[in-house]
């Protein structure tokens, strides 16, 4: 079913005042979830209601805790989230990046001890929205095998970059694995197959069947040994800047989904070297290429990340937001 | 054949000089294309050199030319490569951005109008030599599709990671296309296939025929619409940043291989906020982790990346570094 934006909103809020969320922190948080489905990314809004209201009953997520500031040098900020509310935790630290590249030219907040941020592009939308370049990466407890391995032993480790461009920012927002275990189940459910192929089966063919893949849970990572070696980069960084956890150590913790992880959160002023009339004639000339090159599809508009979120947006905001039947009960009831 | 690393070096610097290199040119060009056969990546290692000796010849790449600092803020810099030689540049510029983070933590240096800086791990090993984190892009020219069209309209952009382990840096030097068409040759030319799908035919099939992918010129992007989204944002960063040339810039001057392209050099100290024991110990959970995965063959290894660079160089070093005979002979001869 279609509800209204602000229904949508208003429904995630009650439910999070009743599993104990201040009404500051009900707000930022409902209004991401919303957020988050109105563009499309239902996995991370309404869908996840239930299960961040589970951790906060399971206690790992700490809604008493404020991220605190461990230590400062110059540009970049070190905090540590006290495992509290990840929303709230990543919408600060983003925001925090932002303030100090308004100073600095560049921004970089790293924050350890904190738990799932949601849907990403959340905090990319934010950054590229205050007109600044965005780069923020989470790692991730471990969901995929390393190349060379049968068993999940490195994270997914999302990563989000937004660059500012006219009213139609660039926003990619994607993790490392070529497909979520969420896309999975609904491929599944459909009694279809992935359009390209997403894992091994447990005999190690190569394979486009879900089901084979949620049973071998050998899912592959975006460009075979690359994305394997991009992931690790992404946690090595990610915990040693923060002095915080790696997928090892959540792994050990067995606590959920990105319970205790760690998160970069970089600000980059974009007309440090050009001005804004320069970087928006340098962008459009590969736009343009982009957009114009010859069609695979006649029929089929070539976009780039970011371009079909606003799409998505514009729509729901005027035909209502997509909601789960099921899950809207659920967390009517919540 | 096998060659000793400092033979195979004067060979290169010799005919580097004949091509009207300096002397101090020569010799860091020689010692970088060296390096890079030395550690098994040929391609742009000797047998690179009778192409860049070919692109000076055209006037593609100026000697005579210096980068030029355009403008700094802080801990930020922007140089000119004015078409020089992409090496020097490239050496220089990640060199600074060290500088830079020595002093302030950070450094990110942006490099405009600069030429091929052939193995791009060249810098990230430079950087974590320095004991510090590197992140490098380059743009390039068109040589990939975006996702939804048929023909190359977005650059690979080779983006190289490296991150300070013990005597075992971390060392991801990878480009954002699946196989390279070098790659793609080699294994056509052995009468091969590719290990999995490296693009699609003519008629729009997945294939892990070379043959027909050099065909059809619709090379993959790591993780099909995912890498093509995030070589976008590579462009755009190095672009912007630098105020230089994008791919769809390079297309339309048709010079070859990244003649005139954007690169942006990050490099960050390692301990802002945790001491070097600290960030070890850190990195050992998840590189054990890694290490010590169940493997798929158990008679193979699991490394990391950088890992394998270190083994080949010191075989290298003791057992000669491996030539391709004609190649060889070609470049004693320039």
């Amino acid at each position: 079913m279609f509800v209204q934006f602000e229904e949508l909103k208003s429904v995630i809020k009650k439910a999070l005042l009743n599993a104990g969320l201040t009404e500051e922190q009900a707000e930022i948080c409902a209004e991401v979830h919303a957020q988050s489905s109105r563009d499309g990314v239902e996995s991370h809004g309404l869908n996840r209601v239930p299960r961040f209201v589970d951790y906060v009953n399971k206690g790992w997520v700490d809604l008493n805790s404020e991220m605190e500031l461990v230590k400062a040098k110059g540009f970049m900020e070190h905090y540590d989230g006290g495992l509290g509310i990840g929303i709230v935790n990543a919408k600060k630290a983003s925001k925090r990046a932002v303030e100090l590249a308004k100073e600095h030219g560049l921004g970089l907040v790293t924050l350890s001890n904190t738990t799932h941020w949601m849907r990403g592009g959340t905090y990319a939308w934010d950054t590229v929205e205050e007109g600044f370049i965005g780069i923020n990466w989470t790692n991730t407890e471990s969901s995929m095998p390393v190349w060379g391995s049968k068993k999940p032993t490195i994270g997914n480790n999302p990563i989000c970059i937004a660059v500012p461009y006219k009213d139609k920012p660039f926003v990619l927002d994607m993790a490392i694995s070529q497909y979520s275990y969420g896309k999975l189940e609904v491929t599944r459910l459909a009694g279809k197959e992935l359009p390209y192929p997403g894992g091994f089966d447990k005999d190690g063919n190569l394979t486009s069947v879900p089901g084979d893949i949620e049973e071998s849970l050998r899912i592959l990572p975006i460009g075979y040994w690359k994305g394997s070696g991009f992931a690790i980069a992404l946690d090595l960084m990610a915990s040693m800047l923060s002095k915080g956890r790696t997928a090892a150590d959540m792994d050990k913790e067995g606590k959920g989904s990105c319970t205790g992880c760690s998160q970069v959160f970089i600000a980059i002023d974009p007309y440090v070297f050009a001005t804004k009339e320069e970087t928006e004639k340098i962008a459009e000339g590969l736009i343009n290429q982009v957009k114009n090159a010859e069609r695979i599809d006649p029929n089929r508009e070539i976009t780039y990340p970011g371009e079909g979120v606003l799409a998505r947006r514009k729509k729901a905001l005027t035909e209502g937001v997509h909601v789960d039947d099921s899950v809207w009960e659920e967390v009517k009831k919540l």
